[in-house]
């Protein structure tokens, strides 16, 4: 089955954004075991969208569209799938309401332009968006089948998670099954000299390695007639991946993330969490928050950018500031421990670093970054250099400061059952 | 001048990595006057590539392609670009005398991969590469202009300025400028009813919108023989954007992001802030924490996931919670008051939410957050509905409570002016 995408949006051709959707897509498809040769990316243009249609009815059998399907004048991709497929646009009475009571919710009057959102194709599959208004849509036509899905990301990944995935796995005899197998705190070379001859020697199932912020995900991907002969196919190769990375795994499952991995540990062994954070300003416990019903382990957070901060809400010494400074491991440790002092939780991390573009020294160049963790009063301190812009610096430090928790945590939990 | 770009890689393809060169190619294309209507990616396939050109060199006079130059196998970019122009592949003296040196100074030997990389299409002019051993090339034919640029992005962009800018300069007469005008707290369609006459009279400068998160932003971009023609074009259709929205623009500097404009609005007018979340979680805090040098007037930030630390951090009072809900009017009140008794700061934002999935109730469905601000005593309440998952109803409620403390310390600093 081979596919292709179509980016639709002028913002995307003036390179106002970055094509996130099409690498989102692009990865989602190899997943599912669908084929795809090409990407294009087309302006808000009726005649140059038709042209690309036409070049890629002819060579793929589903054509996936995202954006310009919005309330305003611009947007035109649905618009101009109808004319391409000879399919006249119709109300969508679901759609309609939907939108009336997207709008009631905000105490808001739909405008006349929203009204278009409920217009599809005839005789298209019309596919919810529960994180916005446009819904999507499934075209099916002699020309080929079209998907089209919002460009807001969040709105695209729920609606092709929801709707387009079950879809295409319908169309395809063969079932292709793929598991993911993440380790934290290995390069994406370590990883891949650790299975080169996994790597050489695959054909089914198929192995491959992708590269995430302080992570390397392996995912292992079966066809078969059934899922049961997929999953048969898989089950061995994820065994032997952890036999060789043991304790760097921290999930087999594609749905779960470091944060949820991290909640899960704590959850299991009834250990409650909090944070003190400087450089990463709440973005530590906001991805911890990711969690849905994490309030059962989360107890506090602190933000302590300023050095009053440090010492008012978790004890650091003014000595400790001035002989070391606000970057350095001293003022990690005791940020750590005054934060289990306050909080009396179970389990404390702590953050402090220099994210840039300013605050850089010789000593303490921009990227240096201390994360400790405080299990039961056994802290652990950790130097980490990270490397790029402000954003990029304060991600590696989120991530570490997972990868550091559940490591303190794991380390923590074999004393306690070895001294059982 | 129309131009095209085509990405070269099947890591594209499999969304291992995201396109950022195709938006930097495209925005530098853009301000340098050059029309670009199509970005394609093809994998490392000399069949797709050939009929890529094909369908490129009969619609674009310039074709810009990044990617498959390496010294690998896989590597085909220039030999079918040659193929497709019927050019010889010749050794470049100067590019062999670079590999050379390039891996001399890293005290390795070149394999017999590499000097591939010294092969390049007949007359073709040869580009630099500052940072790497692939060297660029513009070949210029009678299938038109091919621009071959190295994949990694840092090789990429220091060749475009070095070479490939001056290039694109001496074959056009035009710059193009733009600017954009960023509103918060209007929908699209509620934005463009009120540029509709506008839109609809554009031709030079174009004026369109872009919908983000609790954002519109509008983009009015112009053409000139200089720059400062089509400065003048642009301004007074910004100025006339100004008189129609108002304040409900928060900035017309493309940089400037809702939290930098918050940012600067405190710093103006001396005023510090805190945060107190709960169902953001540290998000508020970290989204302001992304402005450099916000440690001027960013103190301090809880977060209160829990009752217990409502009350103990923030003295949310017992029977408030347990006559209210920590999801009520009353909390998000209380918080916010509590918050600036404890920082001493003069501005005060508070979050508390149902973000979802779970925790839902018919009276307090989830969506449901109130967000309160508090300037110098001054307590403004919001009741917000959110729809959505848990990701979106926390990312919208961030932006919410940004705009809410804008237009309260606003609020406060007209009365102040209006005091004097």
């Amino acid at each position: 089955m081979k596919a292709e995408i179509i980016c639709v949006g002028t913002e995307l051709l003036l390179g106002n954004i970055v094509n996130t959707n099409a690498a989102w897509l692009a990865e989602r498809l190899a997943g599912l075991g669908v084929s795809c040769f090409y990407q294009t990316v087309v302006g808000d243009n009726r005649e140059r969208l038709l042209e690309t249609l036409g070049i890629a009815a002819k060579r793929s059998e589903i054509i996936l569209l995202s954006g310009g399907l919005g309330p305003t004048q611009d947007d035109m991709t649905k618009e101009t799938v109808a004319e391409f497929c000879k399919k006249k646009l119709v109300m969508d009475d679901k759609s309609r309401a939907h939108i009336e009571e997207y709008f009631a919710a905000r105490g808001m009057k739909p405008s006349e332009n929203n009204w278009k959102q409920a217009m599809v194709p005839e005789g298209c599959r019309v596919l919810d968006n529960h994180n916005g208004t446009a819904p999507g849509m499934v075209v099916e036509s002699a020309k080929g089948r079209f998907i089209l899905l919002p460009g807001p990301p969040e709105e695209l990944h729920l609606m092709f998670e929801e709707s387009v995935a079950p879809y295409l796995k319908a169309l395809s005899p063969n079932v292709i099954l793929s598991q993911t197998v993440k380790t934290c705190g290995l390069s994406e070379s370590a990883v891949e000299e650790q299975i080169r001859d996994l790597i050489d020697k695959q054909s089914n199932p198929t192995i491959a390695t992708y590269a995430k912020t302080g992570e390397v995900h392996i995912r292992v991907t079966a066809g078969g007639e059934t899922a049961k002969e997929a999953g048969k196919l898989i089950k061995p190769l994820v065994k032997e991946l952890k036999n060789r990375f043991g304790n760097d795994i921290y999930t087999t499952e594609d749905e779960v993330t470091l944060e949820k991995a991290l909640a899960d540990l704590l959850t299991s062994a009834e250990l409650t969490i909090s944070c003190a954070e400087s450089c990463t300003g709440g973005l530590v416990s906001a991805t911890l928050i990711n969690v849905p019903g994490i309030s059962e382990l989360y107890k506090a957070g602190f933000v302590t950018y300023s050095n009053k901060a440090k010492r008012r809400l978790l004890g650091v010494k003014k000595g400790t500031l001035q002989k070391y400074g606000a970057v350095s491991s001293q003022t990690a440790e005791e940020m750590v421990k005054g934060l289990l002092a306050e909080t009396k939780t179970d389990v404390g991390i702590a953050v402090t670093g220099i994210a840039g573009p300013d605050g850089g020294t010789k000593e303490k160049p921009v990227g240096l970054v201390y994360i400790s963790c405080n299990v039961k009063g056994k802290i652990t301190v950790k130097e980490c250099h990270f490397k790029g812009d402000r954003e990029k610096v304060r991600r590696s430090s989120v991530t570490a400061a997972l990868m550091l928790a559940r490591s303190c945590v794991l380390e923590y939990l074999s004393k306690v059952t070895f001294g059982k």
